[in-house]
């Protein structure tokens, strides 16, 4: 059995950080969030990073299979896409007036993207979302946004929930929900709604947290589409986390349709900070009509950062390399949990697969098994999709898979299987 | 007199830009932006920057007012900031768990800003002026905002206005807008509105475009101050622009305030990416109970930056440094301008000064003249605030002191002063 990761200095930052800073580490990866239960089993903070690994401020070494929630495509300080970043950052990053490499880039997603005429580059993917909200609204002059229940499309008020903190019934009045795969369902929102809808807002697939991912049914994303074109509805697809794991070309291009826009972040640059607008002609003025900039959105490192990113991308067929390692996993996961008697689904991409355990319907199981993992060196996260990144090797799957075992042992000695 | 530039290859990168990027160029460095007319006289790329100066494609040296709109600070590709990220970097940038650097970075700013008990991160201003106004709202259980005309808050719908293209009239029902420096309209607003103000947001001073900035009248932050406390609303002051170029402290000590929560963004890291809302510690548990994250957010390379950037202006009292530089830079330019009969108002911190020709309300001798001196290599702009940097020289005053003084007397020739 290995020895098991101990998280003193992670606990002793972590209340200097709770002095200062509210929740001590904020979103997916602070104590409060959900996803994270059992908390015990996981380091709060990283001292250094490479390849797929990460180190925490214990030393305690991580296959880090969140990838940073997506940014880490290519590994951690991929020599290719730093040195473009650096050679770039001597020449000159935030300055008054922006680089020719901010058109380089656009040249170079117009012609990865299938469904890209032009790019518009900000810094969140909430950011982007947010502007092909209004892009549409300021398109077609309609409120009404079609969203599928699961959905996550970032932070700003029109996309949280009104019973959120901070949250008025006004910034979401306009939503309407609909079943994920549920066309008639769909169809029928837009016949009560006829003339008022401006988007509908959709992730390629549902990736969503605590559920099973799930694929576009056959021909769905087609009759969207068609449903779309013939309302002059604005199809927009968040591809901020599925984005270039899936299709170089996007999301939509791998489920054989074309969005209006197109929204990418986290892999786009490698963990170098930018994320883009993509879309059709059609839309471009009316982008070019927003009231819609920041500080550091013309920062030229990030542009080179994305170019030497899609570039490499490009040049080794990335998202095929990534299906077929975490395809690899996947079979090796499910093998290992069947050993032991447990039902282990792994949903979504390969590339960015969702696991349950489907034993237990409270999860708990799940995370005590997660858990388990974590305290041996293999990031997982309980109820989040996964990310797999370039430098995972043969190696880091065997050690991961060695690991899944052990801990699938563990929990089965706690929870001994009713004969 | 000198030789003017030329910008041929700007024109025909920026005809490269049409094709593929909305506007070509967004924001207010775009042709589409009333801020840059006459377009003629300005580059539209820049190739590199340094100190005080950047580089246009075509060659053409500037010494430069804009600063990138605020994040250069202490010089472009600073020696101290740069080594910092550099050495970050090398352990870690976009990591899966965060960087100590985190709290290290939070613990300095509640040190540094009076009115810091706490620090959370984001990316844009817009990101910190969002998540004040919502946490207002989390925390008050109301929903108006109150605004001063002329106000710049970032570029989200609740702070656009309703007949900007894509923003809603939901948007932005629950704003008010009040005259700056008109505390008796404030106070009216807030007897009308008894019970449902959630927040005040401001500038520290109005440093808007198209008009003479200015500073807050004798007492009246000290009553808006007041008024707050009296009525639980939440003050929230927008240092976006003008923070650590007035006082390390935050711009609400510099007049003798606190605000309840302040957003910083632009001089907060030399130009590497980061945007800060710090406050006070009541409401640090509204703010954690917030919805809001982002993918790059937790990044350590402009924790890093923004840590060695503070602490270099606290070494060497940077406002003071600036504003000196700025002042005389003030004095020398309405002395040139008196020379040709032109009366150049200059107004705000002199750290960020406002420039405008007084004798023509339309403004287009103004543009006539920022346009003579851009083309000579002194980047002004027309109708937004300017920005002062530490690497700015004697020598690099003194020169556009004489630049501006060859703008004047070429201006002047083309429109004699009638006698």
């Amino acid at each position: 059995m290995r020895a098991l990761n101990v998280y003193t200095k992670s606990r002793e930052q972590f209340a200097r950080a709770e002095k200062v800073i509210p929740s001590g580490v904020y979103g997916h990866l602070g104590p409060a969030e959900g996803c994270f239960i059992p908390v015990e089993a996981f380091p709060f903070f990283s001292e250094r990073a490479s390849g797929t690994y990460f180190w925490d401020v214990d030393g305690n070494r991580f296959i880090d299979y969140m990838c940073a929630f997506g940014p880490n495509v290519l590994g951690y300080n991929d020599p290719d896409v730093d040195e473009a970043a650096r050679k770039q950052a001597e020449l000159g990053n935030c300055v008054t007036s922006p680089s020719t490499r901010m058109i380089d880039f656009a040249e170079l997603l117009v012609d990865t993207v299938h469904t890209a005429d032009w790019a518009f580059f900000a810094k969140n993917g909430n950011d982007v979302t947010t502007m092909a909200v209004m892009a549409a609204r300021a398109y077609n002059h309609r409120k009404k946004i079609v969203f599928f229940k699961g959905y996550y499309h970032g932070i700003s008020p029109w996309t949280q929930k009104m019973d959120y903190p901070g949250i008025l019934e006004e910034d979401v009045r306009h939503n309407i929900y609909v079943d994920w795969n549920d066309f008639e369902g769909l169809a029928k929102v837009f016949e009560e709604n006829r003339g008022q809808i401006a988007a509908v807002i959709s992730q390629p697939y549902m990736h969503g947290n605590f559920a099973d991912n799930e694929f576009p049914k056959e021909g769905f994303w087609q009759k969207v589409r068609k449903l779309c074109t013939e309302t002059n509805t604005v199809l927009v697809i968040d591809d901020v986390r599925a984005g270039f794991r899936m299709d170089l070309a996007g999301s939509d291009h791998y489920f054989g349709f074309e969005a209006d826009l197109i929204c990418f972040c986290k892999a786009l640059a490698n963990g170098y900070n930018v994320s883009a607008l993509c879309g059709k002609d059609f839309l471009k003025n009316t982008v070019s009509s927003l009231s819609y900039t920041g500080s550091y959105w013309l920062s030229a490192v990030p542009f080179a950062a994305g170019i030497a990113c899609i570039e490499k991308m490009k040049r080794l067929d990335m998202p095929k390399i990534l299906i077929e390692k975490g395809a690899r996993l996947k079979d090796g996961l499910i093998e290992k949990a069947e050993k032991f008697g447990f039902d282990l689904r792994v949903s979504g991409m390969p590339s960015l697969f969702y696991l349950r355990i489907a034993d237990d319907p409270t999860l708990m199981l799940h995370q005590e098994w997660v858990a388990e993992c974590v305290k041996r060196g293999v990031f997982f996260t309980n109820h989040h999709n996964h990310f797999i990144n370039a430098a995972l090797s043969d190696e880091d799957i065997a050690e991961t898979l060695a690991v899944a075992e052990e801990a699938f042992e563990v929990v089965r000695k706690r929870h001994p299987k009713e004969v």
